[in-house]
């Protein structure tokens, strides 16, 4: 279960009584006071007193204060140390660079170094494209942004947004083995931000847009894909896009409703919520009811295709509904049409309570935790990547869709766990094969990267 | 000995008959057809046979081929295979990503992405200035380019010169441990080289200069310091002048000359000679002579406070003769003065051979093979980023090549080597104490940094 980012996390290091009962009702305690447990690890374990430290979530600094309370007055339970684990971890950056090769004799220097570099440099002279094979341009991901629009923060600007664009990154490396690195851009204005990644591209295989403010995000977007030779990707549309589709059609399945029949309707149609509609319509072929409060956002829809609607209306005849709107608690359980798909999408606080979306009639209900979009852009970019694609066009986004659905093997979950690199291997494969298939594959995988695992 | 960049590196597999004699007899062979020999790995070692991987650095592919046919003639030998191991090595780059924390749990996943992420974000937007501790803009170099200079190659565009930024990197990260990125900026128009990397510099901790033609790169150095509150360094300039003096101070301790009364003299003022004629009046306080063909050179030589000459009087009056032309053999052996210091340090033909310099009456000559910037700005970004230096003045460089002088403790050569670790560390620390002393350390380093092994 992937938390929201409003919660707080903080580590809790404690001696307990070695005696039977006393962890269980600490963290029964915990409970109560509206603590999530997170990971328990054991750091000694004595005949009087075990050490353990707790992670601990939760929804505020209040809840958090209870909780230390509340331990504070547990009987044979001490609390050694509170801990910030997370600003922890975080010291000194999340990413980092190293040798692939590590430089230890001369010999060495002079293979990665003078005079070897220069026989390199003059291949590539020679033959441009050997760049791609011979440097690291050919597996590295910018992952850029003005932190104009982060997370649930805002506008908060180039630096803070950093911890962000290094987890993506981080968990780029770590989940599909390709290089990527944050860029930083110090503009709100679109055509520098376009020029700056524009002239900076050589550096990249490809350019992953991240936290980039409605409506400057479309237009960055569209001016990167004419002007560059290469793959660019704004994820928070089209790797939301993604997730809610895949979300989409695992909740179907499990429901036994045909979502190419179905009648699906967007609350909210700003950037995820214009991308997920536009995407449904194209993976459908059906046009999507939508509907929000801002004009500009309402005319992108319809231009994009969408049928523009009230939210009484949407509400009333959608089979499925899926709401990116950032109001929490939109959603009565009255409006709920029985047997309806509802995906509360908005982070940290949902449009509805799933559980309670499910009470009032729902055949299922999800928030936006479960529906995040690193099961999407690492397999994404890797397939697209592998494939010399140089663009990434919808049917790459159906099939990583369909293929992040397919591996929800369990029943008791819509997606599959991101920490599963098969899934984003499998990804991948399915994105190259899209490419493939519609001919924009630039290398001819094998079925050597088809089937072995 | 570090070769120069011009030079063939080729990797030949060879299977020898095991008998007393054979391998002595074949590296004489390629000794006398004109190959160097260099690293030597024994693959298997039988009873009859044995099978070595033999590096060989060869002036130009005619040498090459010839050494070649000679092993190729050589009795109870065989050429198993000929591979380009430079090559092989530049396969996929030669820096990458990493994740400083493995992502193996959703506990880990909560930490590094979110909620995690938006706790250390929120942070960094009440508090700026803990990006440099809770992300790696701390501790990450930009190695930037227009690929509009580099090596002996001249302009060869942004992506054919990544292996040399790659180098760079790595260089960096492995000597010191830094993060280093290329940045391959794709214009040659001042203004424009500028503008970019301004707006992406609150990535970085410090922007390295990396390649960039004259005289464009003196102006994008200074308005780049103008702009930025980082430190900004064109290492063809600076780390040059920091080698290059080194390796005068650490000449005159050999031969018993004063420095800072003797009389230099400086060929060809491009970059690294001007950086160096200024560098070298800022250390012993004396105006150093110069001259260059090019009327622009001249004229920022004087600007900068160099006496202008011709190439005769530099080298009839100069105790210490410093050339710089790319001009090979410039400097004939009737020109040299009698006990003075020749460093003729043109890649990768030098101005005059330095056992013919030495022969021809100097009292120590060098070449640019044994005068390596690699000495230089590992250690000058670690110490500048240590003591959180704004800027980098020519205290600091001093410092420097100080340092590196202090650390050739071996009488046979003038400068250290590059992989012993410890000469770069302590380079650090003496760039950081001229920062503390210089008032310009932003981050008061205790004793610790300084005695630390």
């Amino acid at each position: 279960m992937l938390f929201n980012q409003t919660m707080i996390l903080r580590t809790i290091r404690c001696r307990n009584k070695n005696k039977p009962g006393v962890l269980g009702r600490l963290l029964t305690i915990i409970g109560q006071a509206n603590g999530y447990v997170g990971e328990i690890e054991t750091i000694t374990y004595g005949n009087l007193y075990a050490i353990r430290d707790i992670d601990i979530l939760c929804e505020n600094e209040q809840t958090l204060q209870r909780v230390l309370q509340v331990i504070h007055d547990t009987p044979d339970v001490e609390v050694l140390e509170v801990r910030d684990e997370v600003l922890d971890i975080h010291r000194g950056g999340k990413i980092c660079s190293q040798p692939t090769h590590p430089i230890k004799s001369i010999a060495d220097l002079r293979k990665v170094y003078t005079p070897g570099v220069a026989d390199v440099s003059r291949a590539l002279v020679e033959k441009p494209e050997l760049s791609e094979i011979y440097s690291s341009i050919g597996t590295t991901v910018a992952i850029c942004t003005n932190g104009s629009r982060v997370l649930g923060l805002g506008n908060i600007g180039p630096e803070a947004s950093m911890p962000v664009m290094e987890g993506k990154a981080a968990l780029m490396t770590q989940f599909v083995g390709l290089n990527a690195w944050p860029v930083l851009v110090n503009t709100r204005n679109i055509d520098e931000f376009v020029e700056t990644v524009v002239r900076i591209a050589p550096t990249f295989a490809a350019i992953h847009l991240e936290d980039i403010e409605t409506p400057a995000c479309f237009e960055i977007e569209e001016k990167l894909i004419a002007r560059l030779n290469k793959p660019v990707m704004h994820d928070d549309q089209h790797g939301t896009a993604v997730a809610a589709l895949a979300a989409v059609i695992s909740a179907c399945k499990e429901i036994g409703m045909d979502l190419k029949k179905a009648k699906v309707g967007q609350v909210g149609l700003g950037a995820a919520g214009l991308a997920i509609a536009r995407l449904i319509k194209i993976y459908t072929g059906n046009s999507v009811k939508g509907c929000d409060r801002n004009e500009d956002a309402v005319a992108r829809f319809r231009a994009s295709g969408g049928i523009v609607s009230t939210m009484e209306d949407v509400l009333a005849v959608s089979d499925i509904v899926i709401l990116t709107t950032g109001v929490k608690g939109l959603l009565k359980p009255s409006s709920i049409r029985k047997g309806s798909v509802v995906m509360a999408l908005s982070n940290p606080n949902p449009e509805i309570d799933p559980d309670a979306a499910e009470q009032a009639g729902a055949a299922i209900a999800v928030d936006g935790r479960s529906v995040n979009n690193i099961l999407g852009y690492p397999g994404i970019w890797r397939g697209t990547i592998d494939s010399k694609a140089t663009k990434i066009i919808p049917e790459m986004l159906i099939a990583a869709a369909e293929q992040i659905a397919r591996e929800a093997h369990d029943d008791a979950d819509l997606l599959p766990s991101p920490l599963n690199l098969m899934v984003h291997r499998n990804v991948a494969r399915a994105v190259a094969r899209a490419a493939m298939a519609a001919g924009i594959a630039q290398k001819k995988l094998d079925d050597d990267y088809f089937n072995n695992p």
